[in-house]
């Protein structure tokens, strides 16, 4: 880890970052979100080879066109930071991983359904941090977190599909709460092994922090916006 | 195929849409190039998973990225021309979809040439056609085109791997051969099933042609590119 190295220019006079775990949280949150990313794009790219239609197939690759989109400004925030991109990566493979290794998607309504719903939790829980951020880097979050209206489509072919066949929404709402569970079981696993990055909620020198009751309020604001996605697409949370 | 269909305001005033197989071949040439990024993509996507470091990965679906950025492009051209855009792809799914099958890379140096050294023949070919297209058309070709300079890292890395290993030169330029060799054989295949995508070379109302020395000179050319790209990898053609 580089954490120590001189800020950018950008940066001058930010007492966050010269707060030294704060700087270190930043720069592992950044590299977490940005082997997000890779790990999403060869995962759709992946999930791309059981499109329907080369109609399908392109949507979803834009998907993952948009995803890799965001690792530049990610990489460029960590450089700015004096980290380097990869070695911040690093720590976060094995959990992301692991994440994608146990919810391979059998077919094509399952990669769907993990796309929208797996990126969607993941904004949103990043969403939540960015509010704890100096106003740079949570710019640079806040930018990654953008979808491009993809979403429209997943909702479209899911819910045209189990108006097709019904039973279909019973197998894609278990789906729907394994993503969840598996997520959740990474995200302890991260937070677990980090304590830079947990220890980023709980504030700072200038930086607001949450007691463990605004900690579980988050969650809680998590968890609906899951089962809004899922009702969005028909499907029971 | 939809030549039929009005031109745009863009294109108003343009004597060279105004010739119906003019403008059958463009929507060919247009749809073969669209097509051939998102096989592209997909197999530079492919391809990643053999990358020895996370680094090298990176790159590779950089590469991705970049052919895939340049489809809207395409399709959008080829809205204003008033095709679809997945019906002026569908002849060319076959040829591409065969290129690629019979030159599936054996390891990570043979999918470095073949992104290189394949993106660089279908871009010499399409700038030689360019020259012959409506002004507007030409843009979006030569725009679709560009590679961001993410070549220059094959080169590094195939370089470096062939100083460690002599030998390995000698099987990458067979390789290098094969490559041209399918790719001339499906470009064959292309020509002799679309009239009016060979028929764009020969010229019309309101366009120059190319004679058959010209078209010789064209092809000659094309491979001393090859050859001139070749040889910065460090190989034979």
């Amino acid at each position: 880890m580089t954490a120590s190295s001189p800020a950018s220019p950008a940066d001058e006079g930010s007492l966050a970052l010269e707060d030294l775990s704060y700087r270190a949280a930043v720069i592992d949150l950044l590299g977490a979100i940005a082997y997000g990313e890779i790990s999403a794009f060869e995962r759709l790219a992946e999930d791309a080879t059981m499109a329907p239609s080369l109609e399908d197939k392109v949507a979803i690759l834009a998907m993952a066109a948009t995803e890799f989109g965001h690792l530049e400004l990610l990489h460029d925030r960590l450089r700015e930071l004096g980290a380097d991109p990869y070695a911040a990566m690093a720590p976060f493979r094995v959990a992301l991983d692991k994440f994608h290794e146990h919810t391979a998607p059998s077919d094509w309504f399952e990669s769907l359904i993990k796309a929208y719903v797996g990126d969607g939790m993941a904004a949103d829980f990043y969403r939540e941090i960015a509010a704890y951020l100096d106003p740079r880097t949570r710019d640079v979050v806040v930018a990654s977190l953008s979808d491009a209206g993809h979403s429209d489509f997943v909702v479209d072919r899911v819910r045209g599909a189990i108006e097709q066949d019904p039973r279909l929404g019973g197998r894609l709402a278990l789906w729907g709460r394994r993503l969840m569970g598996e997520a959740l079981t990474q995200a302890q696993r991260v937070a677990a092994e980090r304590d830079a990055l947990s220890s980023l909620l709980a504030g700072g020198i200038d930086r607001p922090g949450l007691d463990l009751a605004a900690i579980g309020r988050m969650f809680t604001r998590i968890t609906e916006l899951h089962t809004d996605r899922m009702a969005r697409l028909g499907l029971d949370a």
